[in-house]
């Protein structure tokens, strides 16, 4: 762990996110950072990450530490190291300089964690040997999978409303992010020719962010399968023809994250892979155009449904009237998730709460197929960053149900899809900041139009 | 997960160490893969890493699985993905297919795990959701970090006789895996003139790895400051007069590590750190030559000790008889760590099981001074693959401590070690296999030679 490069703004972030929690909610506070997860064995974990709650009031990836927030007073809560330890990890900074890095009023010892729980309020961490310790010192329930209530739950709002608009802190860590995740994806595209794998891109796009010692926001999508959504293997060839799905995004070390997707052709498009290509960035486009405070996130979503059913009519694909199409869920054939997420501290920010951060009070996620998949309904407001990922796939498990076949045969012309048999998967995706004005892309350094991407591909 | 390219002969392994379990161990085995450990938020998970001993039985890392092994038969159950997962994971291989591969004679869904559980032994799986359920299931407590005790622990001592000594099967996936991180080690000895940071080199050795569709089988280590064991910071910057310590490992798909250290210069050694190195080679050089069936792992540790005490008597920085200041742990104040451990399925093979597998029955960790971390004190046999990693480093958290250097005033020339300050850590790190005639070096295409990595460092 390393505080020195932190920079000297980091105390007065962390005071005001602390003054602005005091404001809204009165009870004390304790958030543990959580411990390594085992991987094979207990002495060869996974990377520490520590809880996203945690990071946004502590700033720093402490290990198996606690804060206290109390009327806008912080406690840290962390013991000093083993004798062995700086053989094996090298010094560490002392209790005492991290606890000035991030503003600290006291540093106490973990044991003395038990004198300070009377009436607080926590949030579960991911790791189970942190939940348990969560449960035993506070002798109540304290599971991730289990819905948060009582003070717990006001706790989450509170942190849900401050942690809804990034402030200048959490935006110079997102614009790193970005930046970073911007110089992957031109790797990935510029390794594209030499590549004979999916995993040849992959590692040229994660070693520049290897490179940045940053990690990966989450597992990387690098795929000649772009229709698997979540696809996590590597292994195909690539050949002329393919379309390269990549989905990757950069987390900085204090972990903030961002989330891109670009697909781009091995070579150049070919007509029907620029025909859809040219559709889904109509989409990203008009919909990143409406980003805008007081505008409703799923207006977006129906926004890319409308402009992505009305292309797919102009090709001869679908039959009908846009609008008639999408309030029949016919898009969501081709383009069967979300148009975004919320991002921050965590690639889909604070899904830990489940909807509690995506869904506005008062509502709940649609069964509409494909509206189901929404991760966020909220009104935007400045300082919110979303992601804008329209996409178009054509998914076997869908397309070749023969119950679907037959409740859409009148609305899809399947002989004109099948034209467009080298179109598996593509998807465009941007972090798109909420302002005052409208709206910031922070990863606008990145093409979108096929031609410049093609010039990257192929120099 | 991928079973298209396991090659034909998975089944026969398989098949043959079922069989030699059954010989030495009667009662039914049920073995837990395990699942994902989540990093942030639930759906955002470390990647799966399955149990080494499911691995060692069923071939493939299968998620949320279990197999019970009786008599020689072997049960796979696992459950078909739901509606869902196609779409986001893609096609499944079928529970049938699988089965098949792996040689299975029966599959059944995971509910029916709990009618197949009377009397069976186990191992505890490391997250947390696994062993909880391996505990509910099982109804007494399965714990990774309680010792085994009963069935359990019979049945671990027979997986060690098996997993102790590498089949054909084992050996081609160790080879795999040493070759592809004797180019991972190349390429960062390659990338070292113009690099910039440790993360620059680290990113050139892993998207090795990455580009090869394996994992690093544990945290990799690029450092400027070798001499912190485990160094896991990669952000110092490379100039001229570092050396820089790479401890970086492959994994291959179904588990199989290497785990390989070199230390190279930024240009050339310096004479000094040319002359420490000479005797961290020799010391390496010497142990391997006696790696034989028979010999005690302990004496080579004891060898590598008296090799690196004559060289720095030869310096002129210890003063004294090699073999007397060995005894006397003098050799620990520069060599503070064992000459290497057994490699398998785990960097440190079935530390998960403590001791067990490392000491010969009837023997426990040593308290004395350097000689405690020794993680292997067992005869070599055909078959076992061991690390030799001798290595000397400069800790100040040794070196500066005042008791240290009171107690071993007579011994060590401080002025004369004060001219060797370029040199903070060197270790020399290969994987070595027990033969019946003597051993092979699986790592033997990556050089040791100081005049041979100076060439790749500088073309």
């Amino acid at each position: 762990m390393n505080i020195h490069n932190i920079d000297g703004t980091l105390a007065d972030t962390l005071g005001d996110r602390r003054r602005r929690l005091a404001e809204i909610f009165a009870a004390p506070v304790i958030l543990w950072s959580g411990r390594r997860s085992p991987r094979n064995f207990a002495a060869n974990t996974f990377p520490f990450r520590a809880s996203s709650h945690f990071l946004y009031f502590a700033g720093l990836p402490l290990e198996n530490a606690a804060i206290c927030l109390e009327a806008g007073q912080l406690t840290l809560f962390i013991d000093d190291p083993s004798p062995s330890y700086a053989l094996w990890h090298g010094e560490m900074p002392s209790k005492e300089d991290i606890a000035q890095n991030i503003g600290a009023d006291a540093v106490l010892p973990m044991a003395e964690l038990s004198a300070h729980l009377a009436g607080v309020a926590t949030i579960p961490v991911q790791d189970a040997a942190t939940w348990t310790e969560q449960t035993q010192l506070l002798d109540r329930w304290v599971l991730p999978e289990r819905p948060l209530a009582g003070i717990d739950l006001e706790l989450a709002k509170a942190i849900i409303s401050l942690r809804l608009v990034h402030d200048a802190g959490a935006l110079a860590e997102l614009r790193k992010a970005a930046a970073v995740t911007v110089e992957a994806h031109k790797a990935g595209m510029a390794a594209t020719m030499n590549a004979k794998t999916e995993a040849d891109i992959r590692a040229a796009m994660e070693s520049v962010i290897i490179a940045e010692n940053m990690s990966c926001a989450y597992a990387s999508i690098v795929t000649t399968h772009g229709e698997v959504l979540h696809n996590d293997r590597y292994d195909n060839t690539i050949k002329a023809g393919d379309l390269l799905l990549a989905d990757v995004g950069a987390e900085t070390t204090t972990g903030w994250a961002a989330d891109v997707t670009r697909t781009w052709a091995f070579g150049k498009f070919s007509s029907t892979q620029r025909d859809i290509y040219d559709i889904v960035l109509a989409a990203h486009d008009a919909c990143i155009a409406k980003v805008h405070p007081g505008v409703e996130y799923r207006d977006l979503h129906f926004l890319a449904a409308t402009t992505i059913a009305q292309g797919l009519v102009d090709l001869g694909i679908l039959q009908g009237n846009a609008e008639d199409l999408v309030e029949k869920d016919v898009h969501a054939l081709f383009f069967p998730h979300g148009i975004g997420h919320l991002l921050g501290l965590d690639v889909h920010d604070m899904e830990d709460l489940g909807d509690l951060a995506g869904y506005e009070p008062g509502r709940t996620r649609s069964d509409r197929f494909g509206l189901g998949y929404l991760r966020l309904d909220r009104p935007l407001r400045p300082g919110m960053l979303v992601t804008i990922e329209p996409g178009f796939y054509q998914v076997p498990a869908i397309l070749n149900n023969p119950e679907v076949r037959t409740a859409y045969q009148d609305v899809v012309n399947w002989e004109r899809l099948a034209q467009f048999a080298d179109v598996r998967g593509i998807r465009i995706e941007d972090d798109v900041l909420v302002t005052e004005a409208g709206n910031e892309v922070l990863t606008a350094a990145l093409p979108t139009k096929a031609e410049d991407i093609e010039q990257l591909v192929c120099g």
